[in-house]
């Protein structure tokens, strides 16, 4: 018995789509009334949690979906998984939904316990964890981080503040509050506020008409496909980017307080990132003293075949920080430098400190992850399919151009020729039952559970071949 | 019987403390094991959720104090509500929890019904609603519904973004990365990201290190106390704050886009606001086109004696937008105008959207304070309490300075000459087993909860009257 089937004995053994057109009439009926309410336009279609199961969401419609998006890749076990429902019930969990505590001023008894379950799970070098609500909080937190230790450094890490830090800092002025960059790259997405926003650099709809700090945004690699076939070509593109790295570091008027990177753009498109360009980073940070942070909230916890992905470029020394949300339901940043922890109490806080009730889930979910071997089972899993995706690539070139994400689990993507192109096979994937994302301007994304196998690749790849030849 | 008694029959009749100090040793202990992982610095004590019922909480020694901080205003019901359990454990709850959706894209069947819950509670005038996850982000998202439709006043709803503001947003430069600015008041708190600490100044410590926006920070009114005996110095005092507000608006380099208050002022001292005040600063607002946003993080939800703090003002037109968390559980804003809905989909976005395992406890909370007229109950109570306070004061006037919140509920403060004496204040309430926050400098909050009653106050007040002479 495989794991899905172990968890999912009544999981769906096809896709079925009964209206002709998604979303559905009852969807859109639905989606009239919460549009009264609530910002429903950038709707699918709604979803039947209840009835969902597995890697199958069903909609209002009772449409059944093979799905490879779960929730922006934000689903880890698939739909209604036994052992998170076990968790959901636990008395721990009445309790944090209940009585939500203030955990910087009043910790509950289990915290420890929760934490350093979620530590077991933290990348390789880090051993302490601060925990916020959602990716951009987690990116936006591990800054304030970047910058306390930035400025300790300079300062003197017991060092007190001087009057006219603590005066000119409450008129948002020079010295109290510095002029500092994080850096980061074209084509970055770190989240939607607004020094998150500043970071983010992948499509103009997310940004345009917020203020933004003067912050600089380098070049990340654009890699030829496939990557052993163009190992020379792809090697200069990183250096050509490295240069400019180093560059804006020494060149930008605000200094560089700290780098933060994607080890694979998601929503800019899945670029990746070698092993060589994230290690030569973490050199260029050390020689220039800044902090280095990985932003691992879409690629994190087991989807590229790697508990995290940027453990593929096994940098050494390890990282500063690194930042998680999506797939572990909660969010925050794992650090080992205990000179991230700010030489006063009160600097990192706030009144919930995050939610234990998302901490619970996301330790239950590590554990299943690691008990069920569901990364090793991505990598295998993942390989099956990209073998297949190949071959597809083979006989459809034009469709399934820059075939990204080998040896990567199942973060797979590749390029359509156009953007109206790439928007109908989603449409048409759909229709046939495959609920499947796009990112940047043309690119197809798979980010499907851990509980994906190689059955449901089979179903996919048979999608594929009757969808794709209809372009 | 009382709401109190109907929900918690085994409540603690009084407070009982058995350590020495606190944290007691088994607090100590375990905050010990805590700071492995975590900032445990600001912990009071370490909480024991299973054993706190109603308005006691119970620490990790079994120490049980009276609440009267509430997990920083956060508690709305007391601790193990038997409605919010019930809640906590319904089929929509679990759900909620295990298959956490992207909201935006694949919203639940059930989130028109939980949405529409919520904005039965909305403050008067106020028809929609935008999630979030902290007070803080709650904020963020709001300065942003204020951006892009000041920016659409200037452009035209429906106008097309233009080529240099595409481009040029991906720089974070003009025009597409516009210089506005949101004015907000000296003491005022609303939360500690990067936008949110710059409307933020209540503390040097709570922003030093960090980037922040250059924005104007006006003068909140200082009142004298009590308000009915000094009508003509406040009323001047009011006049004083709204001519900085103006000559700010008319001067500052930066076009000041919105404008965000606390109708009272938690973080930085307890400091009220007229409905003078926050009347004039709505026809400011509409003469100078700045979107007027009320933060009701701490005071909403009841603790004034009104659902919402700032209806005790009236304000006519209704404020643009208000923004909620803490006793909700949940957070986000509140507003009327279809114009505050971004012209296209996208903008205002993010993977979830909200938490609804937090929105189904917010509308949960919510009905329980109407069905059981716990606005009604608070009014009284602290009405009640705060002539035991006045009595007090006439007594010790040294300890009860600008005794502060008549009529709003339990809302109530006042200072202490110093900062020790402050801090001594309340380290002896809590050895007397009354957990008490301060404000400011020199201020004592009381944030209980809508359950606390007339017999709770008076232990309290017995217990003012126990330690206050001896400081």
């Amino acid at each position: 018995m495989t794991v899905c089937e172990s968890y999912y004995p009544s999981e769906p053994t096809k896709p079925s789509v009964a209206t002709s057109s998604i979303p559905g009439p009852k969807s859109q009926k639905e989606l009239a009334e919460l549009g009264k309410v609530f910002d429903a336009r950038p709707a699918y279609f709604v979803a039947d949690y209840e009835k969902s199961v597995g890697n199958y969401i069903v909609d209002a419609d009772e449409n059944v979906y093979l799905d490879l998006y779960a929730q922006i890749s934000s689903i880890a076990l698939g739909y209604n998984n036994p052992s998170l429902i076990k968790a959901a019930q636990s008395p721990e969990m009445i309790r944090a939904l209940v009585d939500r505590p203030a955990l910087g001023n009043f910790p509950s008894k289990d915290l420890t316990g929760i934490l350093s379950k979620l530590l077991k799970f933290a990348p390789k070098g880090q051993d302490k964890i601060w925990s916020g609500l959602s990716g951009a909080d987690a990116n936006e937190l591990a800054f304030k981080a970047a910058f306390m230790y930035y400025r300790s450094k300079q300062r003197g890490y017991s060092t007190e503040f001087s009057a006219e830090e603590n005066e000119s800092v409450m008129e948002n002025s020079l010295p109290g509050s510095p002029h500092l960059a994080v850096m980061s790259f074209k084509r970055a997405f770190h989240g939607r506020l607004f020094a998150s926003g500043s970071v983010t650099c992948s499509k103009p709809i997310h940004k345009l008409d917020f203020p933004a700090f003067n912050w600089p945004h380098a070049e990340y690699p654009s890699y030829q496909f496939p990557l052993e076939a163009n190992e020379e070509a792809n090697r200069a593109e990183d250096d050509r980017c490295l240069k400019i790295v180093e560059d804006l570091i020494t060149s930008w008027p605000i200094p560089v307080a700290a780098l933060i990177i994607e080890p694979i753009q998601s929503e800019g498109g899945d670029n990746h990132a070698s092993k060589y360009f994230l290690q030569k980073l973490r050199d260029v940070t050390l020689k220039h003293g800044v902090v280095y942070i990985i932003d691992e909230v879409q690629t994190g916890v087991g989807a590229t075949g790697k508990f995290w992905c940027h453990e593929w470029a096994e940098i050494t020394p390890a990282v500063d920080l690194v930042t998680f949300s999506k797939k572990f339901q909660s969010a925050g940043y794992f650090f080992h430098d205990p000179e991230f922890i700010p030489n006063k109490a009160y600097r990192q806080f706030n009144t919930w400190c995050g939610d234990p009730a998302r901490m619970i889930i996301a330790g239950a979910i590590g554990q299943e992850v690691v008990d069920k071997s569901l990364v090793e089972q991505c990598a295998r899993v993942g390989d099956y399919l990209f073998g297949k995706l190949e071959a597809l690539q083979s006989q459809y070139p034009k469709y399934f151009q820059n075939l990204r994400g080998k040896k990567r689990g199942t973060f797979i993507a590749w390029d359509l020729p156009t953007t109206d192109l790439r928007d109908s096979l989603l449409k048409n994937l759909k229709l046939n039952g495959c609920n499947v994302g796009g990112c940047a301007e043309k690119s197809v994304r798979l980010r499907p559970a851990l509980t994906f196998e190689e059955k449901h690749a089979d179903i996919f790849v048979d999608t594929l071949k009757k969808v794709v030849p209809q372009l």
